[in-house]
């Protein structure tokens, strides 16, 4: 008999969550681990373990699964590995895949998490029908799966579509997580966005909601609150996270010619807040020969299933 | 009988090279025409005509050729159009496709001129057995042809690989060609080279070969002419232009993560006077992932033979 089942697993720079998908890319049940907290991969995988060995013993145990996939954050797809992610806590190469295959038993395929919601996205999502697209997430880091011609861009080394390390601010930019200074990702993620609303509140007197919360605590879920009531420094850090995006946007085109970019992840949730302002910028950056036509989406998928679903798909080809 | 040669036509901002190309891409005669002196390509094409009926006739007349490739700047594959190239004298959009197939009575496909330059290289020169490549094209402008999984870049509407127009200098950039500001273009094109000699003449007291020169006289061989004599002037205009280019590489490598990328046109004479800072350069912006690992090669064609070949290669497909 056929095994019906597979597992996705979406592996976030704080949460992981995973659920089993049948056929027919249902999400059939779904659970989740932290990420954050785990220093050793091996106990991290333990913890996984304990809370997908529930699910699947639902489904009538591991014989009914075919396969897991997995999006990490660098992940290659080419190796299996987890190979030097900035935003975890395991440094160097981690052979995730094969640990995982070894704890289950069952084979495991892994890619970017970026690329694996890029696939959900063009299964299941605002990309259907499309062949052409750019999907970033703008969680606690960017990330980004870039799609030509219907496929993922591995690259020759299976790491492709680094998207939130392009260099936005080429001089006194902002450190990243990678080692390297003035990164799209500094300013453009969640921890991008509570870093400007840090620098703006301690270089400018202005008023502002945001001054009523430890500046160190400052969350982009605070800027965005503030913004929704009106605040005009948190709404201005949207427009200034947005014009660093666009300007951004504009040079991806000059790439690869997408027929759309696709918003996903946390910051994704500000709707107009930061679309307006990335729409505005990408368009006054465009060459002419791109002006008006190239679309900017929000993602049309609830925010896990599109990397779960994306990292499932992986499994069936196993 | 089958028709046993083809026509390849590279079309740069200054000058247009075609050849005659048999099944084994021997290009087995050639001429020239200039591009920029034709204010209306109608006139353009019929100095064209002229020169490439002579070579059509010495191989027995028009019934032997299969077909005309043309690479041309802001060349689009899909429609056969030339649309909006900043740096021809024809603006808006071109049918030159179809102005080619009436004028010789033959099929005729078009694409971008860097992209005609890297299948050439793919099939005969630097990229061969390469799978995922980016061919950089420094001459009057600066163009590229982005190869991944062994097929050139297209994107959603064709105009796929613009990277002369990413922004390299996103504050009070130089004016560019295509009507903004900072492009790559504007930097490290032959004219960008000129234009930096320019700067250094006017805003420093340092000794230069180069004042020897008209300023406004200059051009981006005169600079290699100086640096290879050790003028300090001209060698540091190289190392700048390098800077830029190594800059917007490392950004280039974090989208496609290609095997190599290739150099090709006038600038790239420079050898290591230009190469050693691009390497330096890419290497100090690259991600820890890629560092040691991405070639940067010249091409190891005929600088118009590429081109032409590639072009030619369009064309036994129609």
């Amino acid at each position: 008999m056929e095994k019906p089942y597979v597992i996705g697993i979406d592996m976030g720079g704080t949460n992981t969550v995973f659920g089993i998908v049948d056929t027919r890319g249902n999400v059939i049940s779904k659970s989740a681990v932290k990420t954050a907290t785990h220093m050793d991969v091996n106990l991290y995988i333990d913890d996984i373990y304990v809370e997908l060995i529930k699910l699947i013993n639902t489904v009538g145990g591991i014989d009914k699964i075919k396969g897991i996939g997995v999006g990490a954050p660098n992940g290659n797809y080419y190796t299996g590995n987890i190979e030097f992610a900035p935003n975890l806590n395991w440094k160097g190469v981690i052979p995730f895949a094969t640990l995982m295959a070894d704890k289950f038993g069952i084979p495991t395929a892994l890619t970017n998490d970026a690329n694996a919601a890029a696939v959900g996205e063009m299964i299941y999502g605002a990309a259907r029908g499309m062949k052409n697209f750019i999907m970033i997430t703008l969680g606690t880091g960017v990330g980004s799966g870039i799609v030509i011609d219907g496929k993922i861009v591995y690259g020759h080394d299976g790491f492709a579509g680094e998207l939130g390390h392009v260099i936005s601010v080429r001089n006194n930019g902002r450190m990243c997580g990678c080692g390297r200074t003035g990164c799209l990702e500094a300013y453009a993620s969640a921890t991008g966005v509570a870093r400007s609303a840090r620098e703006i509140l301690e270089t400018s007197k202005k008023d502002s909601l945001l001054r009523n919360i430890p500046i160190e605590d400052i969350t982009s879920k605070d800027v965005f609150d503030a913004a929704m009531e009106g605040d005009e420094v948190a709404k201005e850090i949207f427009i200034f996270t947005g014009k660093i995006l666009g300007e951004a946007f504009a040079d991806f085109v000059a790439f690869s010619a997408p027929e759309a970019i696709i918003l996903f992840g946390g910051l994704s949730k500000a709707g107009d807040l930061i679309l307006k302002p990335i729409v505005e910028n990408m368009e006054k950056n465009l060459l002419n020969i791109w002006k008006g036509k190239v679309k900017v989406l929000f993602s049309e998928l609830k925010e896990a299933d599109a990397a779960v679903l994306g990292a499932s798909a992986l499994a069936w080809e196993l």
